[in-house]
């Protein structure tokens, strides 16, 4: 797993993270004590948020879930996350399918390929009050923690989505 | 909703679908006693299988989930499908973010947009023999049913995917 994010929406480190870092603005950076080291249990057989992808580097595609706690906010329109709500966000590779551009007679058909990583947003108000509220982590493909300096472009960037740090918009 | 499509995989009426009637084969044409009318309960909660995107007229971003025994049988790398699993894919419009890609600092980020449709598979081995064990159904935004010319075009497109009619693979 070559591929180096910030949390939840991803992006490369040349180029995009570095104005991130630059905006980090009135929030504290990431400190070690708000990274996530440990993959939430179950987090596959959650509900579905919403799907993405981004373009330019990434060329990703995102599965994004939601445990228990996120999914009914998100569905009552609850808005700050309730403590213990925790986002995942799946991520493959965006690739073209054969099989199915077959089917369709032309070349328009993308699908997920291999897994690339996967990163958790964990709401813990108190605990995680320098960086909004939130924990943020991402594990590489083959389980691994991401180093610190992936791990810190997290918060910065989250800080500039208007609903409570998320990106993601619910998908009904 | 104005748009048409075969099941699971979305296909413009226009060019694509025509192919694919003509390509029903040996396989029958549906009939109405294998179109599913009516919208399975609880699918919304159900389990994610992967993610999807055709580009053309469609434009379309699909999420596709599965019930208990549909996930199952994926998890279990079990074909065919038992009967009993339903397969829903869960269309969007595939829209630029804004948001996301003004935090990015460039235009890369797409996220689902206003739903569509959504389209179920429902095997049942014995009474929709006739269509390779699977009904099949196409739901537009408001919940009303597809109409029959939309309906018989699910069935030949999906005789073309190797592995028991359904073209998703899935993301683990």
């Amino acid at each position: 797993m070559t591929r180096i994010g910030s949390c939840l929406i991803t992006v490369t480190i040349a180029g995009g993270a570095v104005g991130l870092m630059a905006a980090a603005s009135s929030r504290s950076a990431d400190t070690p004590s708000t990274f996530i080291t440990k993959i939430p249990a179950g987090y596959r057989d959650w509900k579905l948020i919403s799907v993405a992808h981004e373009e330019a580097n990434l060329n990703s595609f995102a599965a994004v879930l939601g445990n228990e706690a996120a999914v009914k906010a998100y569905r009552d329109g609850r808005l700050p996350f309730p403590d213990g709500a925790i986002i995942a966000s799946l991520h493959y590779r965006f690739v073209p399918s054969e099989e199915n551009n077959k089917a369709f007679g032309q070349a328009q058909s993308f699908v997920a390929g291999d897994p690339t990583n996967v990163q958790f947003m964990i709401k813990d108000s108190k605990a995680y009050a320098s960086t909004g509220g939130w924990a943020f982590g991402h594990f590489n493909q083959d389980g691994t923690v991401a180093g610190e300096a992936v791990m810190k472009t997290c918060s910065p960037c989250h800080a500039k989505a208007s609903r409570d740090s998320v990106f993601t918009k619910y998908s009904r």
